[in-house]
Parts: C-alpha cells; structure tokens; sequence
C-alpha cells in the first residue's frame, strides 16, 4: 500500500496494512520511522517549557541554576539548556561527567561523594574543566589534598533530613573541622554546602514538600550562619525536582540543581510537582495480549524498559506506569483507570477500563507515562523526539 | 610502588599505595584489571556447576532442555551451555533471538507473545533458524499465518495459575479451537502448550513451591490428556528456575527452560532454589561514605546497577542485596546481618553490622549479591570472570 503524502504530516499515523494496523513516526524529510518494539518518545515542546519554566524561577530569585544531568543524561538535550541560558550542570558520576566534558561542559558538579579509587580520572577531568567534588569524609579529603593535581572546588554533603549521604544538619563543629582540612590544602578550594532533600518524595500533599524543604532550609542557614560567624563564606546549593517546582522560598540558597522537571513522570505528577500534561516522556509499547476474563492487557514493556519503581493508586495497589493514547499531537491525558499493575522483565499488564480494553487489540501501539523517567531514559538509552529526531545518550 | 609478582595470582590483591587501598582484579597473562566503579563479577566455577547441575537433572527424566537466556544474555555462556550438550535455548525477545542466531544457536524458542508488529524481523529469523513463536490469541495467529514466508514452530501459551498471559489451563475448549486455527495453515506448525509458573517467586516455602509446581502440573497433564483424545499431540513445556531447581515430579512434562538458574541471585536463595554458595554474580562496589551514628555505609551502586527489586528481611525489612567481602578466591558468604537497605539512582546504603562498620572505609571494595540478577546483567551489560575476562551481552 502507498501511504498517501496528505498523511505525513500527522506524528502518528495508524496505518491498515492487511489485516493489522502499523505505527508509524513522522521523520524529518517526511520519511516515516515504523514503531515495531518498546520506543521511549519526548515531547520536545513539553522539555522546552519545563526547562524555561524552572530558569525563569531560578532568574527570580537570583539563584545560579546548574540542573542535574542524571534525568536526559543527553547531550543533546544539555544543548536545548544551554540555549536556555544554562551554563553549568551536575552530574551524579565521573563517567557522566566526562560525557558531558567531552559534549562541550566547562562547569560540572559531581554530586557524589568521591570514590578515591577514581582520582586517575578525576584528576583528567579537573585539568580539563572546573571541576566541583562532593565531599563529607576527612580521610577522603586529605586522599584529595594530596594526590590531586589541579584545583577543584570542595562541597561538604549535609544530610538536611533525607539521611542517605552527608554530615548532619546540626553537626556544627563537624562541619567547621572538614572546612579547616579542605583548607589545609592549596589545590582544594571549599566552595559551600550542597544538600538534597530527597524526603520530599515521601510527601503526602504539597503542603508536605513545603514543609520538609522549610524546615531543611531553616537549619541549612543556621550552619551557614554558623559558618559566617567563623569568616567561612559559603555557598548554599540544594535541588530536588519536587521541592524546587514548587517552593518559593529560597532564603539563604544561592544555587539550585533539580534534575528530573526537565521530563518529570508519574511520581512527580502524584506529588504535585507537575501537572500530568507536564510529562514529556512516554513509552510506545505493542500490545501483544489481551484477558478478557481479567479485563487486562498485556505489553512488551517490562522492568528492562521502565525498571520497577512505582507508585501507590487511590486502592493502595501499586502503580508501574499511567496509560495515554498516542496521537498526531503525541499523547493523550492519562486514561482513567488504565494502568500498568504490574512489571516482569519483558512484560507488563495493564488493568484496562471495559471501554480502553474494548478498543485495544494485539498489534496496537498504547503510550505508558514511566514511574520513573530517569531509570526509564537509563535503560533505554536513546528517545525520539515526535519529529523522529533521535536522542543518544550518555549510555548509548 | 611496584607489584610483586608473587601477588599476582591472587584474584583480588589489596595493596595499599600511599593512604588508600587499590583493588585490581587479575587478568590473563598476569596484567592486572583495577577496579575503579561498579563491577559485575562472575565466578565461572559456580555458573558451570549450575549448568552441569540443571542439564543432570534434565538427562535423568529425559527432559529437553532448552534454558532460557535472558539472565546471561551472552554468547559467551551460550558457549559453556553448549559445551554442557544444550542444543537449543528459549529467549524473551526478537532481538534478543537475533542475538543469538548470530552467535550460532539454530533452535531457539521466543517465549514472549508475538508482537505483530514484529513480522519482518520475525520472518528475517525463521529463514535461517529453527524458531518457534508463543501464541494465545488468535488474530495473532491468522495474521501469522498469512504473513510467515517459512515454516515456524507454535506453542501456545498456558496461563497454570501465574495469571500474566496465557489461555486459561482449564479452558480446554479455547485451546483446542487455537490448535485447529494454526492447523489452518500451513506454515504454522503446531509444537505444544507452553507454561511459566511465576506463582512460585511468591512462596514461603520449598514445600510451597513443589505444591505449586505440582498442582499446575496436574492441570496441565488434563488438558494434554483431553488434546490427546482430540488426536493431538502436544508437547509440555515448562519454566520457572524455583520449580526446576527444587521439584523431581516431571510427569507429562516433554522439556525444561529455566534461566535464572546458571547465575541465581538472593531472590533464588531466599526461596530455597539455590544456597548463596550457588550465586554466580556478585557486584564489586566502591565505598564512598560511612556514616557512625547509622551504622550505615554508603556505596556507589544504586538502581542504574541493580534495578529495584528486594526482598523481604527478618523483620520485615526490605533488601536490596546482601553483602559479601571480595577475596583472593572470589567472594565470601554473605556477611551476616549486614545488607543493601536502599537504593536511589547511583546510591547504595549499607545497614552493616559494628565489626564490619568498623573495618570498611571509603576507598574500599565490598561485594554486593544481587536480588535480581537478571535485572543486573541487563543494566550492566557485561562482566567479568575472576580470572578477568570480559563477557559481552545481548546489550552490550
């Protein structure tokens, strides 16, 4: 079958070939690419918006934004930041960090702790751009102080709540003895304090994220103060996604580092940092089952595409993923009571209303929203753009 | 600092070079593999004895045994599987099975629903192989039958009380009528009922898992029975590594595929499917913090390495990999009461006991045994023997 030029236009065109119907991806240049297995689609105009959306915020406030890379892990999208006006990012590995290194970065934060077993690499980073380490541990620092070769900038990790990584809030003094050991050596250059606020994905409402980013603040200034008063000027650096996307107070905080508002996902959206509409990422799967008995769909669509965090519904069952419809703009709102219950490797099923699961057929192409969009664009590795554009990735 | 040859036959040599520890791993012809970043390790010694273990277990009830391959994911292993007499393997994808075509298996069996939109490829691989494609639905089928250019196998899938896709085991009927609609047409040649009971990763017990086995085996049997008196000949194909691992009860059964069972992880050993002395894959991580007021250690290893699934703890606990120490003949049992309690993208925190708090610190190497370690591979995507040589994968 021919398929006609009047139709090229559209993003998504279901095409009957035979007895069943074929998806297909408008290209540039009008070719079209066929959909044929699990395919991570971004909405670009979607990635703009929440990209200028979060630096207009940081431009309000005065704050330095240095978004987190961990998210689209791309440097393509890293240049989509850059044409925002973004000068600096973070990263959450050195191996990230040479990616983006070598895609152009000048300012980069690793913020990780170090492994000093990577100091060979470090130390060719350094030489090559500014470098910004994590540190919390003085053993780690003075491994630094010595066998590093060019300077880099010193963040102490402070734990403001979350308890994964980072010396306590309250710790004062602690604090106060790490910042005389980074100072004890020339190519060291103490920079501030970076805290992320990871708790605020176990918020229950808004009004929750709020809470927790105040009360982490309110204590990361009194160190600050603490700091001041022993003549250490510091930089404050915070950034979660959901705190940043919806907190307007930024006392005493002088950078910002969110990461994931760049795609956002399903958590974020149950949190309330985002709008559903706001995702800019959603996975194309085939149908390749369907359980009327169950009233269930199954996909190709597994835990080696979405891996397997996930979120709680209204009923307290689990969550994998919200359904949307594809179409020649993208994708629809979420289907109500369409989701993915659960995960196995290559599989996963969706519960599906009486209506969605009527319509759907092994063969058809149905959008997933991922849980997670960062463990989602790790696994993947590479997305398409709705105009066909491919995205590598740092993990290509 | 020079190392000394005397040390290079150990597998993991700690040598101290000014303050902090380097782990190298040794690598043929006596070159050394530092390890720097999370590594995926391989005892070889361990996975060949769970291949000649399961392959016994298969010759004495004179089973097929056609393993599955998406733990390994590797043509590498292919090989040691084939040096164990395997002649045929069971994949989760086409692409998966494109894979391995091209390393050279002949006979390979893709146990995941066909993807219709897959026919091209699917037509490309059954030029060249003898592969057989899983079926449920019978549009599938009817388009199967109209657009296959060579010969294919066809099981059909059975649904024995796991409840993700397959017909039904006691819709004897449904499944008689799909026979006759392959036997509709000529390319498609009907092999047999294909089931995977993943019910059993749900079990408190082995005595649990052999009742599952053994109550799905016994409906399986009746629908064999009832296609026999229809003069059908049906072959009975069955799965999961829990079942294979622990059961001796095979009646009516013509072929055997598990997968996990040639690395295992701690979901198999918590279930009773294997000892942790049987888990062949263990990750080298780095130490990047510790934290005395938890008793807690941090790690770089975090989702992007291990995926998210856990299992349940003592006391309720959740666990994200249990924690061994590396040593000169590859890892120890699992350190007790000392395991991953949480995992976020690149973080893995460590609840550990005092002593071994008290003996780590950042810079060092820990072992860690995945809970998934299917997941592992493919988020790794190769790994390395003991004796340093690197394996690639199907995602390499």
């Amino acid at each position: 079958m021919i398929i006609e030029r009047s139709t090229s236009w559209f993003l998504f065109s279901k095409i009957h070939i035979s007895e069943y119907p074929a998806y297909f991806l408008l290209l540039p240049k009008f070719n079209f690419m066929k959909l044929s297995k699990p395919t991570l689609l971004l909405d670009k105009k979607k990635c703009l918006a929440n990209i200028s959306r979060m630096k207009a915020k940081a431009d309000k406030y005065g704050l330095h934004f240095r978004p987190h890379s961990k998210t689209h892990q791309s440097a393509e999208v890293g240049k989509w930041l850059k044409d925002a006006g973004v000068s600096a990012i973070t990263v959450s590995s050195v191996s990230m960090a040479s990616y983006f290194a070598r895609a152009g970065w000048t300012d980069i934060t690793i913020a990780f702790p170090v492994n000093p077993a990577e100091i060979g690499q470090i130390n060719r980073l350094a030489h090559h751009i500014r470098l910004n380490l994590l540190v919390e541990n003085a053993d780690v620092v003075e491994t630094l102080g010595r066998r590093l070769t060019t300077p880099a900038g010193m963040f102490i990790k402070i734990d403001a709540g979350y308890h994964r990584t980072g010396i306590p809030v309250e710790a004062h003094r602690e604090v106060l003895t790490l910042v005389q050991t980074i100072n004890r050596f020339p190519l060291l250059q103490f920079k501030g304090l970076l805290a992320h606020n990871g708790h605020t994905y176990h918020a229950a409402s808004v009004n929750e994220i709020k809470h927790i980013h105040d009360e982490s603040l309110k204590k990361l200034s009194v160190l600050k103060s603490f700091l001041k008063q022993q003549h250490i000027t510091t930089e404050l650096s915070i950034g979660d996604t959901p705190s940043m996307s919806v907190t307007d107070n930024f006392t005493d905080v002088d950078e910002i580092r969110p990461g994931n508002f760049v795609f956002y996902d399903v958590m974020q959206a149950q949190l309330g940092s985002c709008g559903y509409g706001d995702i800019a990422v959603a996975m194309a799967c085939p149908v390749v089952a369907k359980h009327a008995g169950r009233q269930e769909l199954v996909i190709h669509g597994g835990a080696v595409h979405f891996s397997k965090d996930s979120v709680t519904g209204p009923d307290g069952n689990r969550i994998f993923g919200k359904v949307v419809t594809l179409n020649r703009n993208g994708w629809s709102e979420p289907v109500d009571g369409t989701y993915v219950k659960s995960l196995s490797q290559e599989h996963g099923i969706i519960r599906a209303t009486e209506d969605f699961f009527n319509q759907t057929k092994p063969g058809d192409f149905i959008g997933v929203l991922p849980v997670h969009s960062c463990l989602t664009v790790n696994l993947m590795r590479e997305y398409f753009t709705l105009a066909g554009e491919k995205i590598t990735t740092a993990v290509t």
